[in-house]
């Protein structure tokens, strides 16, 4: 089957399930999105690419962002990273503060909220102006420089984001945030708020597919060494605390956001981007999930 | 390179780092255990082997052991399992209570101690004589009918196995082992205690790189959807509180034991077992770890 | 008032009451008990003694027996109890296992169930017949010899006793149980199972409101600091997870047990034990506490 | 033993011990204090006061402070508070952020710094100037106008608060902070830094001794039920995780703060504050404690 005719099927099979789910609704701005809504695209490494239902339309990325700041990151920063973050899977919600507690204000890892905090962070320490930077780097990698923060969204996280104060705080009094609480968290509620569609976003990860180079300027973004980890990162701790569950079920590095995205990654051969709103209770995109599953069904395409 | 100059320079590379690592000392058995042993086995799925070191001596494989019980599981009841036991990362300690009571006696995975049990416990309630049968599927795989017990780790693991009572009684008070407590440890107990070396083990498990069929047999063991999945569940919980690193260093789904033995798949081309005695904190063996790293280094093979 | 007409008004008081809460029913020798049960008994250091309603009938006083075992305990050895049990209460539900994973198999107080296990494993390695001793205690405290062992209830409660055995042999992998897990709750799952009313339970703890004296015989049960350090004990962990809320309503020490009954202690003056089967959500009778505020209510009678 | 040659006794005592413990260095203003500063007073209801050594000398009186706002809160609004803050001993470290998302940010207790920030938002919701507000209950109840917040710690405190900050902003995330965390904070940093000696402790809480009443005026502070209820708080809550302990080796109702001082009450007698900088790992003075240990022992007054 060519990959079209697999998106074709996908989206005929996920049909009847169309707006299963919850929509993430902690914000209006994400509340009032249509469950219905559903796209999907893919990228090759050879320079193909397909998409199909709503793949045009723009999104919230929400925690799909952190993989952007984690390559700024890994960038400046390789190695003292893993000495403020780690790298192990979460084994609880991702936003939870307990973790936090037993382990001294060190993050599980960069996935999770605090983990992100603290790569946003170092990029804050990095850049003079730090979500100039992430922009910059996402123009470069979809190519698309009309992507931009959505500033509604931006406002209604920072109104309603007492828990990642919170956080960040508690990290902080461990000194591990080293900028100010609020300008790293304006940072974060911005990268969280990037509006891009599924287009941009399988475009801009296809790097991950391709040993750290971006095909179609053949510029080495991250070492082909940074690459796989940072595949591994979103195998192991991508997909919220639900990672075991999509790794069994899918077999492919993945990274979630609540705004209804997963992006992942066919080592070697393509990346993909879907969006459905609906999430299940782990915060992962359902039928998202599902089309990936039924994609791996169709394609055997899995790493195991 | 070919694979064994591979091995061999791996072998060269870690002479000096022979003896490092803390020997498991729980049990006297393990506790004697010469720290500078190491050995590597290969096996492809085109019929080549290779091997180095004390490949041919036994050694404790102790959690290693919990792939041919979920095997044997998987055999009887594939669904069911996954109502009795998570397969998500633990995110803590493999022999943590604490998990237990806040998820109702529902272990995360088949590989942290209290998921064995569980799957243990179906292998009690499959079979009727559960040692049995679990000695005859590592004859099967391994083709070397002299595996066994060893009866003196057996009786040791039991007279220090107050923690493992105390997680079985656990989960029996939330309903979630169905057999006498005695029965299911003591068959936990020698599934911990089989003696193999490095050729046995990475023979045996070489089904999990040929989609679920041993090569040398064309014996189906498993389906390749399960063979898939033990990977994926070998990726994401096999190496302890470890699994996220591990798989950022060298990204190759693994199941290690305390006894210092590890097992790799690198699925679709062959299974590695490797064996030294000593312990990072982790519990994983640091120069099975190491060797395994220096083995992706050499020859590029990683899921990622 | 008279204290005999204080019992008049509250049995009065609690009429409409009768049957609220929630019988335990682990065990179907406590689940078939009358709900509509409620007995209320008072002895006066000075020789008096009041009662009123089902004051004679047995019932099983299942926690308020760790008092008993406590006194054998310090009697023993008051020193080095401390260093393997806590005086701090708990601060979450009283069969925790979390408590003694974060805290290295210390239980935090005598009146916790892991608690109890360490101090009956003291008992038990102070007499050859623990079972003996203990009712040996209670026979010379209440005056009543027909008191005895319920042998039904301690079966059942040994069949049932899954998450007891699991901590008592979580302490075990800690070193902090020194017998057999099965002897020690054996004579655990006795204690728990003494049959008494509430005139032998007022009577058997009249000592602890008259410093460490009986005051029918002038026998010295244990020093009045002793006696004083116990009324602490019962303040502070007597009532599972609602002491505070115990202290800041009737501000007495009290100890009470799910079979529905509560003993509390005005020092100087009188033991009152209540018995009502229906338990509040925290486990602790929910007419006898509210019996004991009326108490409070009509004598002033607090500590605070 | 009179009261005075008590003192005089208990200061003997301790001058061989003075300088144990470790102050509080978490800010400069705390750190830099003298180790070997003691001080005592007694306030009895009858008038009478004796006191000792440094009992004049001024210190930041830090969480004691918890009692103030807690006495403007209960004459606000008694019931509503134990809707928003339990009355329960906390069961582990005075700033623990576990238990509140175990509880969705309802604080165990008032005198833990999570539910005092409770009670503070409850006072800053019921005074345009909180701050004015306890400042002018302070001077009433110590007749003492000369009292103020030390401008220079609640600086300090506001500069190192960022578990304050993060422990404020996890409430409000639960909706459990009604104001601006930043004014919440402002009020709280402030009265943790009043400065006060032993003779205005003592003078001021003197009130919990008798019945909610003023003995110098007469007036009634709070009703004899809150007093009753404060004093059992106090026992139950008001010496961090050391409530039990204390209740066992002293037996009154107190609270302490980590500027190294302790108020205790003895029902229907006196009030008594005792001042010396040295902590236990507790957090709680260590020859305060003891000061108060010997007056129980010389005195026998205990309240069980």
């Amino acid at each position: 089957m060519l990959y079209q005719q697999v998106l074709q099927q996908i989206f005929k099979d996920i049909q009847p399930l169309l707006g299963q789910g919850k929509v993430a609704d902690y914000i209006p701005a994400l509340a009032k999105i249509d469950p219905s809504k559903f796209g999907m695209s893919i990228h090759t490494v050879s320079g193909e690419k397909f998409s199909i239902g709503d793949a045009k339309e723009n999104f919230s990325i929400q925690s799909i962002s952190k993989i952007y700041t984690l390559v700024l990151a890994m960038a400046q920063d390789n190695v003292s990273i893993w000495d403020r973050v780690g790298r192990e899977p979460s084994g609880s919600k991702f936003n939870s503060l307990v973790q936090l507690e037993y382990e001294s204000g060190i993050p599980r890892n960069p996935f999770i909220n605090a983990g992100a905090h603290v790569i946003t962070d170092i990029v804050n320490s990095s850049y003079d102006s730090p979500k100039s930077a992430i922009l910059s780097l996402v123009h470069k990698l979809s190519q698309n420089l009309t992507i931009n923060y959505d500033q509604q969204v931006a406002s209604s996280e920072q109104e309603t984001g007492n828990r990642n104060y919170a956080m960040c705080y508690f990290m902080k009094s461990f000194g591990n945030i080293k900028n100010d609480v609020y300008k790293v968290l304006d940072t974060y509620f911005h990268q969280c708020a990037l509006a891009m569609n599924c287009i941009d976003l399988s475009k801009s990860l296809l790097f991950l597919a391709n040993e750290g180079v971006m095909p179609s300027t053949g510029e080495n973004i991250i070492s082909k060494k940074n690459s796989d980890r940072l595949n591994a990162l979103m195998l192991t701790c991508g997909m919220y605390d639900a990672v075991g569950d999509f790794a069994y079920r899918i077999g492919l590095p993945a990274k979630s956001g609540v705004g209804g995205g997963i992006v992942a990654i066919v080592p070697g051969e393509m990346s993909i981007a879907v969006w459905s709103p609906g999430l299940s209770t782990s915060g992962n995109s359902l039928l998202g999930t599902k089309a990936l599953e039924l994609f791996v069904n169709y394609t055997g395409k899995t790493i195991f």
